[in-house]
């Protein structure tokens, strides 16, 4: 089926205590969109880049199956840069720039041919432009929209229109805290429940996410790794695997989105033993079932 | 299988956002034996209380099987007291009293009738203690241990000694990076294997526990609750549903101490549910059976 991702496309700059990587590709959509390419064709992404986005970058993704007609270059601007430090923990860090260039230009018009799209996956933007894109598409068949703090707070009215429309929401423990004001995480998901979505995702970083679908409650862990890198783009690949497993087998059942929350683990936990969206570069069919196989063995009993 | 605990037996003063409860019952060897005695008989218990610990304890502790001879009385001393209030996140907490007493003077002799124990579990004292206590018994099949950041931080040399002796290591994910100086899990448990325990489990509180046995990993999440009224002894009934499903078996093959985890761990999450001990008061098999199958449930694609 076909998988619509509208995510930034851009620059990151990341520190953390084991090197530097200047310049490295980043962006929410790049991640969603590569890590979903190892699960289904027929992905469109639909974002903004500057004249610095280089070539070979969007010929990956197409040599991936990603159809980047959708991406918008303007000639006179810069892509999208953030640049942020790890502390030594990797789990929290420091955004020391954050560079809007063509996102602060960025009105997306979905292109006739993607309006049709099975399912959607917004990465995290604007909840003004997460409904603009909602509004544009004909009926997909499930909606997911990441969020932040910082929309959480500045675009709380425009956040809560959004959720409305939207089926599954993936969102951070913080955030699901600061959403609903509420502390303890079921009693937070019951009350994104009542605000849209069918389905809550809570990511809790180095320590796994739980899926809650009507009474059902489901944990995915994150695999405990000698060596993480770069947890950068971790969240949106695991969106991007999550989503990719659903189109690929159009079914969310409880018990595939269970599947699908693994196969998210999964492409996290292989993304953040290298730098940027290099292990995404050149994964096998073989590599990603592997590591679900040793998230099977983490949990079973 | 015979199941030896050592531990304190002792008064809670506990404050959480949700109440108070004053001079409740607490201490390390009691939760651990009242745990295990929902899954084995033949627990012994080496402890020490003052003149003011009620009676009525100690019987309820008898009507669980749990033999109490082993619990010296210091006539003119008071237990052992904590008094404790936890933060809103009912993660953290401060220790606002801690009140030794009789505690000063424990160093305990193991009943010669406790000596041939098959299981020996050490609760969170002195390494010196533990040490002890390990030269004293015979040849236990197993001997599991509890430490913390005070004994890591002042009794370093002791504690590195005893652990020569541990086969199961428990600690928190602070107190194992504080023990190894490794930041990475993974790489803590590693090292820790070179110090002596041949199994590693670290508790990271609402977040689960990791067990490392040999090469194998394995993740026991926590259930997520709505309400947790009183995390105290959250770690130490762990312990015992842990040791007393060991005992209760005599098998700690991989497979089996995975299934010690979720037996623990669903100790865990029935204690927190109501103050102080009270939840281990009426346990019974199904409540436990139960909470079981929701774990498995929690994990299982």
């Amino acid at each position: 089926m076909s998988l619509l991702v509208v995510g930034t496309v851009a620059f990151d700059t990341i520190e953390t205590p084991f090197g530097k990587a200047d310049m490295a590709i980043g962006g929410s959509g790049t991640y969603i969109s590569l890590s979903a390419s190892y699960f289904t064709d027929k992905i469109n992404l639909v974002s903004i880049i500057g004249n610095d986005f280089p070539q070979e970058e969007l010929n990956l993704m197409q040599s991936k199956g990603i159809n980047t007609s959708g991406i918008e270059q303007i000639k006179d601007m810069k892509s999208f840069y953030w640049h942020g430090k790890y502390h030594f923990d990797m789990n929290t860090r420091d955004s020391l720039v954050t560079d809007l260039n063509v996102l602060a230009v960025f009105n997306p018009n979905i292109p006739q041919n993607f309006k049709n799209a099975d399912y959607l996956c917004l990465g995290n933007i604007d909840p003004t432009i997460q409904m603009s894109i909602i509004n544009q598409v004909d009926k997909p068949n499930l909606i997911m929209c990441d969020t932040m703090n910082f929309w959480i707070e500045t675009k709380n009215k425009e956040l809560i229109e959004t959720l409305k429309k939207v089926d599954i929401l993936l969102i951070n423990d913080s955030e699901a805290r600061e959403l609903t004001n509420e502390y303890n995480l079921v009693t937070a998901a019951r009350k994104i429940f009542t605000m849209g979505p069918k389905i809550v995702v809570i990511k809790k970083g180095e320590n796994g996410a739980l899926l809650f679908h009507g009474d059902s409650i489901f944990f995915a862990p994150a695999y405990p790794l000698e060596k993480v890198f770069d947890p950068t783009g971790a969240g949106d690949t695991f969106a991007g695997g999550f989503m990719g497993w659903i189109a690929k087998t159009n079914d969310f059942s409880t018990e595939n989105v269970k599947l699908a929350m693994i196969y998210g683990s999964a492409m996290a936990s292989l993304v953040v033993e290298d730098f940027s969206i290099n292990k995404l570069r050149n994964l096998t069919e073989n590599i990603i079932s592997e590591r679900f196989d040793k998230f099977k063995g983490l949990v079973s009993f």
